[in-house]
């Protein structure tokens, strides 16, 4: 059963084409929604007492999601994130962070999620991730997230966590960051050398790359006009989420499986840029996602 | 029959790895020597009386290549290109350009090739593209490329000639320059609206987009590691002949045939980054284009 850590929070966006004030957000909540698609997703997360209850209706409405994880904690406050893309989509820029909660003691796993062997862990302190490994002793398979902020100030702990999962999910800049290499390819080697089997570089509107110790894969993102693409908030997330699901589901992760998840990612995160917040995702059902994912194949077919 | 018309340059060049002095360039040398290996390529272009023996013997060495629209002119020099990639090779600045016989009156094109029915106008001032246009009657597809320069400088003319051909093969930041719209699907489109049946837009490491009256297509890059990536100068007018090529090979130009020939197109790219000036792709035989073909389907396999 698959697993996510990470943020649940509520996130203000200015795009070109509008705004959103207090929209649901958050690594784990993107994660969950577009996993819960393909396969259960148990999540783990903590949120404040001024969590909306908008918000928790939401999350509620992916009937593949188990809350049980999720900690209302009365004494804190909830995540807060507020963001600003500018004309071409492809610089933002954040305008402020509260962390609250995700400062304090992270949530615990619940008894119920202790079985849980396909994990997910999604960007948070490197040593929150590393905790998270002890409360899941059945894992199978542990795929983190990061991003440049503990790169640069939690770089050992970010370092022992690499040397404990088995794949890592991260965009290009912080790829380049991490091992100073700027062709993605090669910076995806320099990462399994510190640890991981395989590492997914995520690069936006360019699509991905897959470096694996059995081989290297690559895939465009969908070609999204510029209409469609309304908050590309949470894409690497729903990315993410669709390729894990996409594993959970098919129970192997193998490097053949690990490329097919790929398109699932793909596919996911296209119907997160569609909306603000989780309009997008929430959007999809079975057939839009199979009419989608059959789109984007024939739109990257290689004759 | 393929023919292309376009620069023939003497280049300098300077990479992270090394520098290369007087190598043989010009967008037209690149689209040849790449078109050469699929089909054969009739070349219309001209040079100075400085123009180099080696260079002779090295466009001769490509047995598709038919010279007999080379013109050299005695009076004249040959174009001269300097350039300098950083560290990174996703910039490159240019250090000189010497137009020489580019700017002077534009070589005609020969009796024996007014019967090509496939053409690729390589960059050159729109109005000497336009001008080849009447030199061949029996065209049956045409595409042009284009730069910066023309889109700032000659913009009417440009225009005009996006009128008359069929296709378009550009980058990216010329496709934003042109139409103003920095989203490549979108972007395409509007270039459609300025004639064309279907636009080319070339993302570099990045790949490509075809946007067609027909249809939409996406390719990645091939995933080249940092120490294979020599030179990229000429991979995009590489791109143009191995698609150009496999589109005269094939006998059609729908969109399905296009969307094909975009891997041949990658795969000669590919060859053309590994060394510089022509060497990479005078590297490449029949057996290794069809093994890096099959390798770049096992890459791209969207499952």
């Amino acid at each position: 059963m698959l697993i996510v850590t990470g943020t649940i929070g509520i996130d203000t966006i200015h795009g070109p084409t509008g705004s959103a004030e207090s929209v649901m957000g958050g690594s784990a909540a993107y994660f969950a929604a577009a996993a819960s698609h393909l396969a259960p997703v148990r999540l783990v997360g903590v949120v404040g007492a001024d969590w909306p209850e908008e918000h928790r209706k939401m999350l509620g409405s992916f009937p593949g999601i188990d809350l049980e994880g999720l900690e209302i904690r009365e004494s804190g406050e909830t995540f807060r994130w507020g963001g600003r893309y500018h004309e071409n989509m492809n610089h933002r820029e954040t305008l402020f962070t509260h962390l609250g909660v995700v400062e304090e003691t992270p949530p615990a796993v619940p008894e119920a999620f202790a079985d849980s062997d396909i994990v997910f862990l999604a960007n948070s302190h490197p040593s929150v991730q590393v905790g998270m490994l002890d409360m899941l002793p059945e894992r199978r398979l542990t795929v983190c997230d990061t991003m440049d902020l503990w790169i640069n100030v939690a770089n050992a702990e970010l370092r022992e966590l690499l040397g404990r999962v088995d794949g890592v999910v991260l965009n290009d800049s912080e790829a380049e960051l991490l091992v100073e290499e700027r062709n993605v390819v090669t910076a995806g080697k320099r990462i399994l050398e510190l640890g991981p089997t395989f590492a997914v570089v995520k690069k936006g509107e360019h699509g991905a790359v897959l470096v694996h110790r059995d081989g290297v894969a690559v895939i465009p993102a969908f070609p999204a006009e510029a209409d469609v693409v309304i908050d590309p908030t949470g894409a690497g997330d729903s990315f993410a989420g669709g390729m894990m699901a996409y594993i959970s589901k098919s129970g192997a992760h193998d490097f053949k499986t690990l490329q097919a998840s790929l398109a699932w990612g793909t596919v996911m995160a296209s119907f997160t840029i569609g909306a603000f917040g989780l309009d997008g995702i929430r959007s999809a059902d079975e057939d839009a996602i199979a009419s989608r994912l059959d789109q984007f194949r024939e739109f990257g077919r290689i004759a």
